[in-house]
């Protein structure tokens, strides 16, 4: 057969993060985030979900061995974000407002390209158990 | 970076509904729509998950204001159909059959146009925990 | 072994309700109900958790034989109340006010002693995933 | 209106499977599968969830009869694969691994075309809380 | 009748904490909470659950006001943590720990006594949807 | 403060079991156990929550330490457990029935004991989402 499927793996990172934007004013800021600017930060219990992409191999009819997968994603993204403040901990954040939409994106540029004969197929970032930003890398 | 980023919000409203239409006779209903037909109605704790996408903010990297779609999703949708019964209450369902494949697309059209540069993407309505319907406004 | 054992089993229907006390006036329905008193009731999805205990059994070293116990709950309380209006298709709650706490009692009226040698020890029932009342039989 | 409209419905077994490719040694199976390689098996109650898609009924408004949809699945998959052992009990997989992503497709060929005016739109097997494959059919 | 019910209603909020003890040393306060330690902190949707109890009142068999339950715990509770960073925002954790059991008994005090009729039975307290800490105000 | 506080983690591991009794006859255990007496067995993705009780360390507010108390469950329960076939794999169950009330039982004798200051107060074993047992040392 000759079928391409989709396989999901989920993940979790606790990490603090502020949304504040440098360029704009704290009054501007609090405006805009009301108290997600709250100057101490708040956190979440992030959920990351990782789907890759691929035709089942011929013999083990598996996508994607999820073994090599996981560690994947936790070297790449669980260690560099969980029990962290994105802000301060984290490069990426240090001048990029850490919003969920922003964490999705560099979640996916972080692991593009790193699953071998699969792709990447898309990037859920939950933030909270009714809120999540999704990516699938269209410009 | 040009990037196309989506965003789910979750909202819960709990309503009365009966499966009925009147240009069918009782039998009929009975016949098609079984328990779902009783006469004075069953309930059901409903989610809605509103998707919106868009390029996130230059500056403040979201695509949507999630405070500001919370109120609009409130305003339009959760406050006319919280509480209430559904065929009796709600005037979109005095004529159309409150299936919940009818519920996503009303949901859709009282949403549609309403975020700003965000657009409506999806929306999903759970009538139990293992039922839902969704609409991406395909015609 | 002797020892005591608790098997909780988990269950669903959906039905309408209204708060409402037909000794109270209108005015105070709404005052003490607010929009629970709605003239044409809403609805949720209920989940009812039903825990009996006992030891189990010196050979099969089960409390209860699972499939025994769900008929018992689907003749007794399920298939009674699903897909119902609390108040106008079931006589328990034609004068009683259908609060999840009076549900809780009614439940566990209609399942007291039906389980054989294992002895009913809580019924819990949720309203929305958010809320629920229990009660254990407690005086 | 003319719209298109996704229905999903979830659906539960238990079973147990073995990941082990007879072309492949005991050794080579431990290698790529590691405990999943056991020779007794593991199990896991999976979730199946079926998404039909099409026309809402011009009268009621429905995509497909919810209740002959669950009768479709529940023969041709949940009875076939609840309470078995995949790779001993379940002819599909004697010659074939029973990855995640193999049963989606497996169970994407019992369904489709099972449903009438509506059309299998995807169905997705989680084995795990955290792990699912799903599968659109797209070749 | 005469009889006891308990009522559980589920709250969140998103906040930061350090895991860290002033009267400990860097070193020791990193050998006893690891990563927990991190000096800008980290975060959690917290998950606070709140059950009373007492006798239905006859009329309206209901145990507590839901509504104004809901008024208390987000006055006394939810507003005083939500987006907070506890340890730097929160006087109670000025100078305590703000483990998840020392999140529970500051909760049980700040709402014991504020149900009215209605006894406060237990709080439960999720950091995690893996972990929670519960005290029903044993001594 | 002198108080009793109680904390909770939850371990998943995924099994297989048959239930089967052989002091019973093949169609005594087919009556008694239906569909879950499969020769072959079926599968679980079981899920264990272990409750232990303390005073909260005077400096810490920790009842017990999280990160060791998942190693020795870890140790003592899910790696043993895990991906196994427990009647066939699993000492405790060659001749016992492996029910969930029995896997409570087991892996309270397992984890009593284990958790210094910190007693073990109650094990659930689920074995569905909608089946658990619970054990807390009565007898």
């Amino acid at each position: 057969m000759h079928t391409v499927i989709q396989v999901t793996q989920s993940f979790e990172f606790s990490a603090s993060h502020r949304l504040y934007c440098s360029s704009m004013s704290e009054d501007e800021n609090r405006q805009v985030f009301g108290k997600c600017a709250n100057k101490n930060g708040h956190g979440h219990n992030y959920v990351v979900e990782v789907t890759t992409c691929g035709q089942p191999h011929d013999t083990t009819g598996t996508v994607v061995d999820l073994a090599s997968a996981q560690r994947v994603v936790k070297d790449r993204v669980i260690d560099r974000f969980d029990h962290k403040h994105l802000n301060h901990d984290c490069e990426e954040f240090r001048s990029m407002n850490p919003s969920v939409e922003n964490i999705a994106r560099v979640v996916w540029d972080r692991l593009h390209g790193q699953f071998g004969q699969a792709e990447l197929a898309r990037v859920r970032v939950w933030e909270t158990p009714k809120t999540y930003a999704e990516y699938d890398g269209e410009d």
